[in-house]
């Protein structure tokens, strides 16, 4: 018998296996060196625990709310007492002026992003996206018949280029996804970059007469050091949504738990919200969990542990770059990206020997880096840096002062 | 500016004001009436609460486990350790011999539908429903471009005539839905029903020489009363998937935590685990919410209150009877599925003249018929009866001695 499964996913199966092959080289390493020998920058699984806080928070709920609630269904949008506290907390931070209406709560950034799109894509719309990006947004894009179109990585500090973007747009543009904090790359879009994007956007509006959704996917919105501002798009574009997790900002990617902002003043407004409200629900969401809901409403102040991120910031920076090699310092996010001086899946393979797990730039779409996620504990780091400074000179480079 | 949200999105919000007004409806009654006074039999959300020790097993969680590992990320087909000790429950109960590499965590039964057709089906591919049926299966089925195909009720008892549904078969089928103990019938498929379907399907998938899948949507499995027998599917035909959600059976609908079991016997088993679990990945779910999954874990031989469901059961069932109504008496699940004696949205309406909700057969693909969802508190039955008695009163029954 033949005619199995389907096609799209077959076709993942085979592509698969080259993310598995990491995590096997991880274990067969560990398996021969011991883990604590083995330094894997691979995963953006932060290190650092959930505070203290999220654990009495759901207690609490535990403690204080009837199970039936704290279990129970609420409108597929979320609880609405949720949704009106995390709108006011925004509105205190941003100086927005959201309601509990304006919120989805959503299983994470990826249910967020993937409730988006179902939202807005018909088959062959185009969604934008800028190299290098999580390539996991070409799977989104494709479960909605949508197509992938990669702007491609144009310059050297990647901050994206309003001109070089309004070259990809179409009359089939339905929508650009951005994330700042930047995955891979640590980059914080600036000011002058939103406002210049905003600026083309709007152009190409007017042009094409049909409305250009900007999706923000923003999991590190709060990783930004040395004070720096990560722009809150709604006010900057009127066609903006916002995703959000805190599976970053709280060390919660288990629970699936994050949201989508959908300002009033975005085209169409009750008829998207309510078409996300529907999509969360038939795409088999329902809603986002309920304890963690009412979980996350009580730790609305609450932040990871940036300070420690910052510290392994530091130190791995201040490393590559005393052994040679040359990367941006970042701003946000917990990722490295380092420019290699050869092939980046050459490299890949060279960092095994020094039991160092990294992951291509070609992972994604961006050849010549690679992307060192220090979501680690510090002793990772600090094993890792000779090992680090062997493969610079293996490559040829001259260590630094 | 036009051409905004997706097409079938935008069908979909034009169809769900049908829901939302029944919704709308019973907070109106609630406003004039008191909510007490309102008997809202439309929604299967479970009225008694979880179980005690759901409570304290989340605790103990959080207590005994590293916060890491509670909210981290883990294999997106869900924490090892759960999944095999969920087989080893299943092989207890069913006689089976399944290992966690059998099970995949989904958020919650409708999550695991969408995995496992997401898996399975290409655009144009049918899937066999029976009516009556949860019309969500048709949202999902949808969602990857699949032909939703209904056999029409055919039978008083409503169990499934294998011969019926064999003329829906075609060349196209890749699965068939079904769902035991029923919503919105109540009627638990006997063993001679599925050995039937079993035989038909598998005579099928030789005619046509591909695999037909039997996806099994199993949340009222333990809601079995007057100790009727649920038949596992798996040991009466290879190629079934079967889908589970603690919603019901623990009353937690709100966090979305359930599994799909998928026998190593299923034609290409390997491959379709390993799509399942790229599925559950790509849809958004990237994995079931951490913390519950640990939760239920060691809850795996809890139960909810079936008695009091039981109670629920026999006296809404006699109280029907006694007004003069015809409805079977149900053998599982929670929902009582009343003959209508006229149109059965007229008899919705009818009905909200006495404070009463229920929703139409048609709304399960199947007039004649509504549906009364017990799942709701003693009082509230209680208070219901005498409008039960007046309506048919109205309608020109004969009250039964």
């Amino acid at each position: 018998m033949n005619n199995c499964i389907s096609e799209k996913m077959f076709a993942l199966t085979q592509k698969n296996s080259a993310v598995r092959e990491m995590f096997e080289e991880g274990r067969r390493l560990a398996a021969i060196h011991g883990a604590e020998n083995v330094y894997d920058f691979s995963l953006g699984n932060p290190y650092f625990p959930a505070p203290d806080r999220v654990k009495t928070a759901i207690v609490e709920v535990l403690e204080q709310d009837e199970p039936s609630l704290v279990h129970g269904y609420m409108p597929n949008a979320g609880f609405p007492d949720v949704r009106e506290a995390l709108a006011k907390s925004l509105n205190h931070r941003f100086d927005t002026d959201f309601t509990g209406g304006n919120i989805i709560m959503t299983a994470g950034a990826a249910g967020g992003l993937n409730v988006a799109l179902k939202t807005l894509i018909n088959p062959d719309d185009e969604v934008i996206v800028l190299a290098p990006f999580f390539l996991e947004y070409g799977n989104y894009v494709s479960n909605y018949g949508g197509k992938l179109v990669v702007v491609p990585a144009h310059s050297e500090d990647f901050q994206p280029n309003a001109d070089e973007i309004a070259k990809f747009v179409t009359e089939k543009t339905k929508a650009i996804i951005i994330n700042s904090p930047n995955n891979p790359t640590g980059v914080i879009y600036s000011e002058d970059t939103i406002k210049k994007i905003a600026a083309m956007l709007n152009e190409m509006q007017e042009k094409y007469n049909h409305p250009i959704f900007l999706i923000s996917d923003e999991p590190y919105r709060e990783l930004a050091y040395d004070g720096a501002k990560v722009p809150w798009l709604t006010h900057y574009y009127k066609n903006t949504i916002v995703g959000y997790s805190w599976s970053k900002s709280l060390s919660l990617p288990g629970e699936r738990i994050g949201y989508l902002v959908i300002p009033s003043e975005l085209h169409d407004f009750s008829l998207v919200f309510d078409a996300a409200g529907i999509a969360n629900r038939i795409l088999g969401f329902v809603n986002a969990p309920s304890l963690m809901q009412r979980a996350v409403a009580k730790c609305l102040e609450e932040s990871t542990d940036i300070a420690s991120y910052d510290a392994n910031r530091k130190l791995l920076y201040n490393g590559l770059q005393a052994a040679g090699f040359d990367c941006a310092y970042p701003q946000g996010a917990f990722y490295m990206w380092l420019k290699t001086p050869c092939d980046d899946k050459e490299f890949v393979k060279m960092a095994k020997k020094y039991n160092i797990l990294v992951v291509s730039g070609s992972s994604f779409a961006c050849s010549g880096y690679v992307r060192i996620a220090y979501c680690v504990g510090t002793k990772t780091i600090e094993g890792a840096l000779s090992g680090f400074a062997a493969l610079a000179a293996e490559l040829g480079l001259r260590p630094r002062d």
